[in-house]
């Protein structure tokens, strides 16, 4: 494993290990809480003079609300990823949700029916984003920006037969990295998938491998196979289902649906099988028929030298040169990768097949497809599946029972004392104006057990107890909570107490 | 000013403090690039046969695009705003986008034409969400969870004719912060009130005061002034209006649109003038026409109360009751309340009319109306609203000159050599390996001058030159960008030398 799989281990096991506590009936209780209540028929009751008497109440299809729980562990592999894009020297940017609905067409190839439109209400014809490459693309036309280094973290939406268990969803975020520009060749593309083996290897998915391919490389294949021309993209697309489906079921769609002669399917079938490292690169500038094909040579020719800088950042063994990988987006013009975890056979027995988690390409014909003079802005970049490692994660969790904190509370201010309400008052607004994270319970009266058992469930460090009795000595009690411990601390020291314990721990 | 105040802006200082710097020129050059192309006719040409031949690039009206330098604005102001609500202890939940139609009618009042729907593409009909708070409370009744504070952090979408100069737009940034549940009365709306101010100081937008009604107290009044039942709602919303709209206007639609008789409008134009500290609510409980009424009975016992705890907050003076705030909304109950700047007249000269910048209050039926036993939940929160505060920031950092960095890279990798590439790949694979933010310029044989310039221009502290004579003698430059010194560093001690000199800085 190359050193950056270590440091980044590290980095994810100090970022977890402070969040994970093993209780286990705990997080089980909270889990069941959330998900009885899926569905549910529920008749609207306060209003009922209205027509409506029966909704349902519940989240739109393929879409669903994250939890408290659920928001830590996305947000720390959000946090884990920005960094990385951010090592890397990308700005951010933003973009509205959605665009003009032309500004989407012809982008997406056989997905466009899937775009979600927003109803014509007057006014502009709208729809809701579908990727990030996109709206990337008319920034940049449009800023006239010819160089760039940009990352992007946004919901996306796409109306697909949301099939949930394998972790599609019609809302999803995505984290994307990209690099716009006229550079020297392979330079920028070497350090996208850089950047996928950085984050993979730092999120400990387990083993994986990038997929590595160049549309160029697909369309002299095709040519040279006989395909006709008008074809490339419907054939194209085609090929990018032998990820999910078996090469008889996409022979079949290419000769019976998209009427491809056999004995063309046939030479498509024996290239697509081929998969491997430089020395495939090597054996495919031997192909006697591919070589015949200048963009198939370029194609080979990029490719290898992007292996060259492979190499030198160490991650050429996790990068398989795959003939099959297509990439189902129209705008891809050069080298397209696609990461997929290994999972070992016990692994892929339990959980539910998971597949790309990462994926990207060079689309150097986008920009230009925005600019009124065609200026073309060549560009490459990547896309994080963070939906699909967000499920591996939360699996995992549960498997290992594992129970997170939601808050980040430092402190509680309790009282044993009845009509104590104005003290705790004063006390925790002194503790908030000096940053200190601090609660109380909403209730004039409430039992001292009950306010210590709060501290021990939400696993708050550290309560300060006060009392009549500690108020005329000019002290104030403080509680560690784990070891039940109490120290009596002067009064007006209790800030700077409170801030020292807390560097400590 | 209060304690906090002094905190937050140490901290505001020191967050900005290595953001800016003074460099009028550069940055105003940059914000001319990124503004001048807001709109332009273009003309897609990569496509010649397409039938559309002209279409105009840009965003959708209201929307806009957030560039690197407002980005990191923004993300600043976020942090500050998440820091407070997580020191208050609350958690964070995410929800869909949009939302089921129906979830989101009937909640809204007269501002419900304002919701986005979206297209019938066959299955669920859907609405963008509009706020935060109804999501919340659905989130609440489907979850069956009695007791909860949470925040959000998320875009909503409202189909207002967008006025950009104000700060309005028809996409936009919502932090909300609510504490669901049944407590003691007034204690989880005085910490509303206690978050709004932490907030507000931290961000140093200058003096603001918080206006606080209570709906029961208007209610009260409309009943006494002898406005019917049926047109509570209506009379409200144009109350509503009466921050952007004189009394005369205000009572105009009354009268004439909304039909209300003349002498009762001037019964409300008389107690809507009031505004003031503790001793109008005496005043108010000694009004004897008022205090007939049960709600507004109640509603000034509470809001006596609340008087109570924001002075152990040590914020009265910073809440002005003020019986002509009535809020749009048709899901409060109880109080309500808005932030607003107070601005100096120079300020109020040079920049936008920008009012409310936060407002939340008590909505303690909503949650029942999704649960189908009408099982209430009651809630009070806040609101934040980043956009407007954004502009400010924003505007103050144009009018001071301030330069921001958008990238975070701390080594650069030059050479003064040719052929040099394959030394600088392995090199920055290294630092990126070691954690450390690194960037080189995508080129085989770049200029040394043009590396060191790209340094300056991106505010990058270190360059580490790599060249043949230094590669002999095992050793290897670390420059300092701001003295232009330069130090021979031996090869293993690169990254331990760099990590030190960044810990240092």
């Amino acid at each position: 494993m190359p050193p950056f799989g270590l440091l980044h281990m590290r980095a994810w096991a100090s970022l977890f290990g402070q969040l994970l506590r093993p209780r286990r009936a705990v997080f089980i209780r909270e889990v069941r809480v959330h998900s009885q209540v899926a569905e549910a028929v529920l008749t609207s009751q306060l209003k009922p003079h209205q027509e409506k008497s029966h909704f349902v109440i519940k989240t739109p299809k393929g879409t669903r609300d994250l939890s408290p729980q659920q928001m830590v562990v996305r947000e720390k592999i959000l946090d884990m990823v920005i960094g990385c894009f951010k090592r890397h020297g990308a700005k951010r940017i933003d973009t509205p949700a959605f665009e003009l609905k032309e500004t989407l067409t012809e982008k997406y190839g056989e997905d466009s029916g899937l775009i979600y439109d927003l109803k014509d209400q007057g006014g502009e014809l709208l729809s809701l984003r579908y990727d990030l490459t996109v709206p990337f693309a008319r920034y940049l036309a449009m800023n006239k920006v010819k160089k760039m280094k940009r990352y992007h973290v946004g919901k996306v939406w796409r109306r697909e037969s949301p099939t949930i268990v394998q972790g599609r969803y019609r809302e999803f975020c995505q984290c994307d990295f990209d690099i716009a520009g006229q550079f020297d060749p392979m330079i920028p593309d070497a350090e996208c998938l850089k950047i996928m083996c950085e984050i993979l290897s730092g999120l400990e998915l387990g083993d994986f491998i990038i997929k590595v391919n160049d549309r160029r490389i697909l369309d002299g294949m095709f040519a040279v196979c006989g395909v006709p021309e008008s074809k490339f993209h419907a054939i194209c697309s085609s090929i990018d289902k032998l990820d999910k489906t078996s090469w008889k079921d996409v022979r079949h769609e290419m000769v019976v649906k998209k009427g491809l002669a056999p004995e063309v399917a046939d030479r498509i079938g024996d290239y697509v099988q081929c998969h491997g490292g430089v020395s495939l690169i090597e054996q495919m500038f031997q192909d006697p028929r591919l070589c015949q094909n200048k963009q198939a040579r370029e194609g080979l020719g990029d490719l290898k030298l992007l292996f060259e800088y492979l190499t030198l950042f160490g991650i050429a063994e996790k990068i398989s040169f795959d003939l099959s990988l297509a990439r189902g987006l129209d705008y891809y013009t050069g080298v397209i990768y696609e990461a997929v975890l290994l999972q070992t056979p016990a692994q892929a027995e339990e959980s539910s097949n998971v597949g790309s988690v990462a994926a990207g390409g060079r689309y150097d014909g986008l920009v230009g497809m925005f600019d009124p003079k065609g200026y073309k802005v060549p560009c490459v970049g990547l896309s994080i599946g963070v939906e699909r490692i967000f499920s591996i994660v939360e699996q995992r969790m549960k498997t290992f029972g594992q129970k997170i904190r939601t808050t980040e509370t430092q402190v509680f201010v309790a009282t044993p004392q009845k009509n104590f309400l104005h003290e705790r008052l004063k006390l925790i607004a002194e503790l908030w104006d000096a940053g200190i994270k601090a609660e109380l319970l909403y209730k004039n009266n409430p039992k001292l057990l009950t306010q210590l058992h709060y501290c021990e469930d939400m696993g708050i460090p550290l309560v300060v107890i006060i009392g009549e009795q500690e108020m005329k000595e000019g002290i104030i009690k403080l509680r560690l909570v784990a070891s039940r411990e109490e120290v009596a601390i002067k009064r007006e020291n209790l800030v700077a107490e409170i801030q020292k314990r807390l560097s400590e721990s």
